[in-house]
């Protein structure tokens, strides 16, 4: 085996074990996701049948407010936390305004 | 207290109960981001320090498929899963230029 060889094998070894480790945070993030949208869809129900709007502004600047903060105790870039809740909300007002059609659409609903 | 004042009240205290859950799981996950983009900028030095290409759609669609896979196993939304793993994508692409560039640009790097 040359030198080249070696190295190749290197990198292709220390680049597999680094995708393994996000491998494994990804599928610990996507199964915190389902619960995240079990409580979404839970607020969601919950909203429209108490007659409450999806979106609630206050209540997201608090929650955008808190992220960034626990991102910076986690040495995390405080925008990626934002855009992070940007890309939930965007999912949860979608979800939210589908279940609210469905419940308007019922008959005598 | 009469009964329109009661049900306030309980659709407060639900509302707030869901929202604890919420703010956990957002917790939990703003926490395992920050670990996901340790490994992504571990990838990206490695990368850029062994001339590798910052994207690679093979591994991208390698991912979707398992992240699919795992999101219809914790019952959720495969498209959400999808969803995550673009925005993930984009923030690394974004972060492996900028190290990219930054080795470009040492002297005599």
């Amino acid at each position: 085996m040359d030198q080249q060889t070696a190295t190749e094998q290197q990198v292709a070894t220390e680049l597999k074990r680094l995708r393994q480790g996000i491998d494994n945070i990804d599928a610990a993030l996507v199964y915190l996701l389902a619960e995240r949208f079990k409580y979404t869809q839970a607020v969601g129900e919950f909203k429209a049948g108490n007659r409450l709007p999806p979106a609630d502004p206050r209540r997201e600047a608090q929650q955008i407010e808190r992220l960034r903060r626990l991102a910076k105790d986690a040495d995390l870039d405080p925008d990626i936390a934002e855009k992070y809740l940007q890309f939930i909300v965007k999912e949860v007002i979608r979800h939210h305004e589908v279940i609210a059609a469905k419940l308007e659409t019922k008959p005598g609903g």
